[in-house]
C-alpha cells in the first residue's frame, strides 16, 4: 500500500537514511496517493479532521530517542544513569508521560512545567526543577511535591535553608555551576561560558560547598549545562574533567559526599540537509568517556550520571503542517507562499533566524524546483517561516509540512495577532490521538475583563 | 501628598517634559514613599495587590493619544478623516472599548482581533480587517459582521468576488498597495518596500483596478503602510504623492471614484531617553499636508483620510512591574538582577533587541549609580529584559518598572517555561480596575488531552 522512495522517508529504526530523509520523523512514507503519512496516517487526511495548522508529534521517533539515550548510557557507562527529559522544549500532559513511560525523569523550569509534569503522573523522585530565578512560591512548591530542587544562586540557598526548617525533612538540592567551556551556539542558547546568567560563578563554589556543609541542605550533587544545538563532542567531554575538581573538594575539603553528576543537554538536530550532529550514542559515549576518565584518574567513585536532553529527545518527532492560501510574487525580487501559520506557532526564524525545510504533503514526489519565501500570516514582515527554499508548484489549499518542529515550538508560542493556539496530534499505528486541543476565539478572551465604565 | 521632582515625571497633560520623563506615563509621580504612582495608585500597591510581574496601564495617557491623533487630524485636515486603532499592538475588550470611545476605529489582523472588537463593542462599520493571507473563513467573518476587507492580494479578490454572490450585497473593500517606499527601520517590521509579502507590487495596479472595476466589489478606497517605529517625517509624507496617481487612473481609467485613502500607521515612540520621536501632531500634519499637496496638484476631491497607529497609542501609556528575586555577579564582567518574567511578557528584547529603560519602583529618588544587565526567569541565556543599565541598589523584592511596554508585549506574550500569561491593570483617578485575568496553574493544562492509553 505504501511507496518508500529511494529519495525519500523509511520506515526502518535504524539511522542509515540520508540527510534529507533525517528531516522526517522516522515513520514518514510516502502512499499511492503521493501523500505523506507519519506513524501510518496520512496527513492531509490529519489536516482535514483536526484542522489547520498541526502539530503532528511521531510517537515512534519520540520513544526511539528515549529509548536511545537510555540504552546508550546502559551501554557506556559503569555507573548508575537516569535520563531526564528537559521539558522546556516542549511541555505538555502527553510529552511528559511518553518521556516518563520510558523511565525517563523530567527537568522542569517552572512551576507551571512541575505542575504539568505532576498532572501528567511523573513520579517526585525524577523531577528536578531548574531555573534562574525561582520564586519563593516554586521552591515551596517544588519542596511540598518533593522535587529535587537544583540551586542557581545564593538567594535560593539561603532560602532553601530557610525552608529546610518548616519542612523538618532537609530539601534535596543540587549546586549548578557556571562551567566555563565555550562553544558555538547561537548567543542566546549558550549557557555554560561565564557571562551567563545561571549557575553559581566558579570563584564561589568554595564558599558555597563551605555553606551547604554546614546546612540542613541535602546535596546530593553538581550540574552544569553548556548551551543547547551544539554539534561539537569535545565540550560535553570536557565537562567531567571541569566537574571532578569540585566533586573532590566537596569530599576532601568539606565533607560532603556527592553523588549524582548532571552535565545538562545541549546535543543539537538536524534542522536542514546541512546540519551533521553527533547521534545519540555518540554523544552519551563522549559524556561517559569524558566522566568516567575524570573520577577514575582522580580516584573518585563514578557518580550517577544525569543528562537532560530536550531537542535532541523531541525535535524532529514533530512536523507542523500548514495549509498554503494566498501567494504574490514581487517581479524580479521573489515569490512569497503564504500560510496560515508563522512565528505564533513557530517563533524560531524570526527569534534565532532558525533554518527550516518543508515538503508539500500532498505532491511529495514533485520536482521541488521553484525558489519561493514561505511567509506566515502575521501581520510583520519579519513573519517568514521559511527563506529561500525550493518546492513544487503548489497552489492554495495544498499542505505544506515543516520539518522538526518539536522543541521550542509549542512551547515558545504565542496568541500574536490574536491567533489561537494550534491542535496537537499524536500518532502511531495508523492511530492519531488529539494531546493538545486547537484554541477558539472564545479561549482568546477568556482573562479579559471590562470594567463596566467602559461599556457602550 | 504627592512631589514632583524636577528630573522626573510629572503630571502635567502637556509635553514639557524632559526625554527622560517622557518615558513614563503621563501621570508619574513620586509619592512621600519615595514609590512611583501612575493614575493615582501606588505601583508597589498594585503589585501587592494584583501580583506580579503586572503591567499597569495609565488610562489617561492612552486616552490622550488617541485625542491627539484625532484633534490634529481635524485641525490639519480640510477633508473628512478616521483614526483607526492598530490593535494587533495590544488587542484586548479594554484598550479597544477605550480607543472606541474616544471615536477610534479598530484595525484588525486576524478573526480573533475582529472577534475581540466586536465583544468589545466596535461597531462594524469602524472595523477594517488586514493581513496578507486571510482565511476564507475570516473573509466570510468580516462581511457577516459588517466590517471592510482591505484586500491583500489576488487569491483575496477572487474569493471576495465570490463570496459576494453569496452575501447579495458588495462587499466593501479597499486595496492594500505596496508603495515602494523605504524607511528606516528594523527589518522585521519594514513593510512599504516591493519586497514585502504585503500588498499588491505596484506593477499589478492596473490590472487589479480593472478586476475591481468588472468585480461585485465595493472597493471604496486604498491603502498602503510603510512600517513601523518610524522617526522620519518624509517618508509618510511622500505617501501622498505615490498613492495619488492611482486614485487618478481608478477615476480616469475605470471610472472607480475611490473616496478613502489610509495611509497605514508606523509613528515610533520614545523607548530610550536617546529616541527622539516626532510628535503625534508633527506626524499628522505631515501627513496631511502630504495628501493634501497630492491631490489638489491632480485636481481631485480630498480623500476621508485614515490612519492606523498601533504603537504610537498605546505603546508608552503601560509600564510593566517585575519583582526582582536573585542577582549574580560574574567578577569583572557584569552583574545580573533577575526579575519574575521575561521574554514570555516582553518578547521584544530578543526578538529584535529591542532597549528599553527601568526605574526601580520603591526607591524613585536613589542615585542610579550601578551597571547591571536585568535578566529574566526563563532558562535561556537571551531572555536578557535590559542590558547594562544604571539602576539604584537593589535587594530580593524590589518592584522593577521597565517603561513603554504597551505596545507588542502582551500581544506577543508567550507562556514560554509554562509561565503564566501575566495580569494587567487600568489606573485612573486612584482607581485600578483589572483588565486581563492572571493565568493560572490549571489554565495552563485546559488545552491538554492524556490519551488514556499514556496515563499510568
Amino acid at each position: 500500500m505504501t511507496t518508500v522512495l529511494p529519495n525519500l522517508p523509511l520506515s526502518t529504526l535504524t539511522e542509515t537514511r540520508s540527510p534529507n530523509q533525517q528531516l522526517l520523523p522516522l515513520t514518514a512514507k510516502i502512499n499511492d496517493a503521493d501523500r505523506l503519512e507519519i506513524g501510518g496516517c496520512d496527513v492531509v487526511e490529519l489536516v482535514k479532521q483536526y484542522g489547520s495548522p498541526l502539530y503532528i508529534v511521531d510517537e515512534v521517533t519520540l520513544r526511539t530517542a528515549c529509548q536511545q539515550y537510555r540504552d546508550a548510557f546502559k551501554h557506556y557507562y559503569k555507573g548508575a544513569s537516569q535520563v531526564l527529559y528537559a521539558s522546556k522544549a516542549w511541555n505538555c500532559l502527553a510529552i511528559c508521560a511518553i518521556a516518563a513511560s520510558e523511565g525517563l525523569g523530567i527537568d522542569v523550569v517552572s512551576g507551571g512545567e512541575l505542575y504539568t509534569a505532576i498532572k501528567a503522573g511523573v513520579k517526585p523522585e525524577l523531577l528536578y526543577l531548574h531555573g534562574n530565578n525561582k520564586s519563593l512560591d516554586e521552591l515551596e512548591y517544588a519542596l511540598n511535591a518533593g522535587c529535587t530542587v537544583v540551586a542557581d544562586n545564593w538567594w535560593e540557598l539561603h532560602t532553601l535553608n530557610r525552608l529546610a526548617t518548616d519542612f523538618g525533612i532537609p530539601p534535596q538540592i543540587m549546586l549548578r555551576i557556571t562551567p566555563g567551556i565555550e562553544c558555538h551556539t547561537h548567543e542566546y542558547i549558550r549557557t555554560g561560558h561565564l557571562d551567563s546568567k545561571f549557575g553559581f560563578d566558579p570563584n564561589d563554589i568554595d564558599a558555597v560547598l563551605e555553606f551547604v556543609a554546614k546546612s540542613q541542605l541535602n546535596c546530593i550533587g553538581l550540574h552544569a549545562h553548556i548551551g543547547s544545538q551544539i554539534f561539537e563532542l569535545q565540550p560535553h567531554k570536557d565537562i567531567g574533567q571541569v566537574m571532578v575538581q569540585w566533586f573532590k573538594s566537596a569530599r576532601n575539603e568539606y565533607g560532603l559526599h556527592l553523588t549524582e553528576l548532571n552535565i545538562g543537554g545541549g546535543l543539537g538536530i538536524r534542522y536542514t540537509e546541512s546540519d551533521d550532529p553527533p547521534t545519540i550514542e555518540a554523544w552519551v559515549q563522549a559524556v561517559c568517556d569524558g566522566v568516567t576518565a575524570a573520577f577514575e584518574s582522580h580516584g573518585l567513585p563514578l557518580p550517577k550520571l544525569l543528562c537532560e536532553p530536550g531537542r535532541s529527545l523531541v525535535g524532529t518527532s514533530c512536523i507542523t503542517a500548514y495549509t498554503i492560501g494566498s501567494s504574490k510574487t514581487v517581479p524580479g525580487v521573489r515569490t512569497y507562499i503564504c500560510v496560515d501559520g508563522g512565528m505564533s506557532d513557530n517563533p524560531r526564524p524570526i527569534t534565532y533566524q532558525a533554518q527550516y525545510r518543508a515538503v508539500v504533503a500532498n505532491r511529495m514526489t514533485a520536482n521541488a524546483d521553484l525558489l519561493v519565501t514561505v511567509a506566515g500570516k502575521h501581520c510583520e514582515s519579519g513573519d517568514i517561516l521559511l527563506k529561500d527554499i525550493y518546492l513544487p508548484q503548489t497552489e492554495p489549499g495544498d499542505v505544506l509540512v515543516v520539518s522538526a518542529t518539536g522543541a521550542y515550538n509549542y512551547s515558545m508560542a504565542s496568541n500574536y495577532n490574536r491567533l489561537p493556539k494550534i491542535a496537537a496530534v499524536l500518532v502511531q499505528d495508523r492511530e492519531a490521538n488529539l494531546i493538545l486541543k486547537r484554541e477558539t476565539y472564545q479561549d482568546l478572551i477568556r482573562q479579559d475583563c471590562l470594567p463596566s465604565r467602559l461599556k457602550f
